[in-house]
């Protein structure tokens, strides 16, 4: 078996072998496939596809190059969610501790951002105290009380799948649907969980443009979900509106215990309670009521029991930005768009994402949403307030924003896409 | 400009502009575009193609990537010959002292043979004394007097194309017209050649197993060498049969003295003045008689004195094998088939090639063809003559053997294949 061989079989679009695709992930992870060899076979499988055996052989090897984490001695079922990324999605905050609630354990394995979406682990790691690093032996703990975890992947999980991700962001081999969901189930298998919701992002926010693509990555997703035993559906979501009114992250968390405290805005209920039903009924827990857990406080309670155990403090006040810039509404009417990928080009050149791994984030930064769409707005009155420590960059972020929000005067019969476009599983 | 936009450009079907080839180009080869990223826009490239702007303009920055070297000063045009690889391809050697002979100054810069064609360097080094390495001040006293030079290419001319045929060759990237076009160029128009032949073989023991692609191969370098003010045509010709009768390279040295001397085989006599033809109407030198040169002994003048100049001794014995195995012949009929790449094969195996860069090669190793196709043999008869040093590789080189000569008892009408095939330019 050699590199150059596999290369070629894919090159000329045939299809890899069991053989093939066991032998070049274990040789790449143990660094006898060369980087260079690797992209070129990235590329190759881009541009000629893999078929669902493929995939799925695909997947199974990634997991084997790395451990496999078994939460099966617990006594609650386990349950999680992926989202594949979008603007404003704090979904992950308010779901994990509303599960827990509910009776499931979340062995919730999550990452930092990196350009125009935020990284959840961002997020939390403007709560003061928060540790986003835990010990095995801690996550254990954490998933018996409170019966849920946010922490980062460790090193030990699917590291074939940590090499290449790395090696597909800088060669132009990203955006292939065999390599994306391959990725995402690979790190979500090895992560141990009985139960996976995927949240599949479609818009101008979102990784995926189209909705057959998103169809075709959640389609993917689920069938390898249900090769190794983990019960797996996904929901597509709109992402050409950014999720709820914030944009940045210590500016998500806040609203992120508003829909704690049983308020927030009603897309982000909408969606938390949405996926929250799908992970519970996948783990057997279907006479869970997630309403109820977030009217009642007994989410709440979770989350700040999460926190807690994280280091943190539920009580401490968020960091705030230390400038603030208002823009306002140029017209009277009833706005009709507000794009997903302005407002999160403009949180991130505000300070709330980064350019480089290895760039801190501003907790306070970001962008506020006065208006969403369907809301009546009034010449002069505020539309978005863009927050940073560093106000040279509010011009930087305002060209980002120009032409992201339309207002119409009168439009009639106007009503916003659904935020839940399709369910697959 | 960055790496991954220039990669999505190609990948996603796209022209490459001037300026993003010019970039990556000289990018790569100051270290600042990777290896993992060249070949993935390699592999995008191979996948997607580039049209002939595309091609010329990558190829002039190769060129620009280092030196161009000037012999316009010489009183004699300039004239060289390139093959894309053939086996028992030993033209350059009777070819070079001939074209010097008839008024052509030749600066030939010749590679190491890999795999199952032999290079250049590797036959002549094995003349005693000859030295393939010369300095810039050697080659332009060469190339007065006695008027040609066979020598390895400097690290100065197209380091570009060096760097990236390294890559190539380890990321199953090889086969691609544009790239093989802009490399073999590049080289040939960096050494300052004023006229060039190309010989673009096609078949078993060719790179090229069909016509169509040998055609376009050739097309394209023509178009790149009179971009570039290098005036140039191909021949276009079957690598289906060995060519000569012999493949290994003191064996190949021999049957190219018997050539100069005015005999040899009349399929390598054929392709020799037919390259020699081109070369010296395209110098210029329509006056020239290389038929002449061959028989009056001229071109053996020229050979043994560029022999001397290289440090070699043209009077010395050639190294031999120290053991020899005859096969002979199943059948009685007429031999219809000598297949060039089984052939290729045996004698790489025998010791004749490498398969690592740093690998040795036997001298007098290789293969000797006693029948050709069109040759009628009597069974018993000795048919091939294998050479080796190390005799236990006989069985290995059999191996390749297997089924590559056809006898048929009365093949009614046969006649071989014509070896010049096409003519482009």
């Amino acid at each position: 078996m050699d590199a150059i061989s596999v290369i070629r079989t894919k090159r000329d679009g045939g299809r890899l072998t069991d053989a093939q695709i066991d032998w070049v992930v274990a040789a790449y992870t143990r660094g006898e496939v060369a980087d260079e060899q690797m992209s070129a076979l990235a590329m190759a499988v881009l541009l000629n596809g893999m078929d669902r055996a493929e995939i799925a052989r695909w997947t199974a090897a990634m997991i084997a190059s790395g451990e496999r984490m078994d939460f099966s001695a617990l006594p609650r079922p386990t349950a999680d969610k992926h989202s594949t990324g979008g603007v404003g999605d704090k979904i992950t905050l308010p779901l994990t501790p509303l599960l827990a609630a509910c009776g499931a354990a979340v062995p919730q394995l999550s990452g930092r951002g990196l350009g125009h979406t935020g990284g959840t682990l961002d997020k939390l790691e403007s709560i003061p105290g928060w540790r986003s690093e835990v010990t095995r032996a801690e996550m254990a703990a954490f998933l018996r009380d409170p019966g849920c975890v946010i922490c980062a992947a460790t090193e030990d999980l699917a590291p074939a799948d940590r090499k290449l991700y790395r090696l597909r962001d800088v060669t132009g081999t990203v955006e292939s649907i065999p390599l994306i969901a391959s990725s995402i189930m690979s790190k979500k298998i090895a992560e141990g969980t009985g139960a996976l919701v995927l949240d599949v992002k479609v818009g101008t926010g979102a990784f995926m443009k189209e909705f057959a693509d998103a169809r075709e990555l959640a389609a993917t997703m689920v069938s390898l979900g249900e090769d190794h035993g983990v019960r797996t559906s996904a929901l597509i979501t709109g992402m050409s509106t950014p999720l709820g009114r914030t944009a940045g992250n210590a500016l998500e968390v806040r609203e992120a215990v508003e829909v704690l405290a049983g308020g927030g805005p009603a897309d982000v209920v909408e969606l938390t309670l949405a996926l929250a039903r799908e992970a519970l009924d996948l783990a057997g827990l279907t006479a869970a009521d997630p309403a109820k857990a977030l009217a009642d406080g007994s989410a709440m309670d979770r989350w700040r029991r999460l926190v807690t155990a994280h280091g943190g403090d539920p009580d401490a006040p968020l960091p705030a930005a230390r400038e603030r810039h208002v823009l306002t509404a140029e017209a009277t009417g009833v706005v009709t768009r507000v794009d997903a990928y302005a407002v999160g080009v403009a949180a991130w050149r505000l300070g709330a994402g980064r350019t480089r791994k290895e760039d801190p984030v501003q907790p306070g930064a970001g962008v506020e949403l006065h208006a969403r769409p369907g809301d009546r707005i009034t010449a002069g009155s505020p539309l978005l307030t863009l927050h940073t420590d560093t106000p040279e960059r509010f011009g930087y972020a305002l060209q980002a924003l120009d032409g992201g929000v339309t207002i119409a005067p009168d439009p009639a019969g106007f009503t916003p896409e659904p935020l839940i476009l399709d369910r697959v599983g």
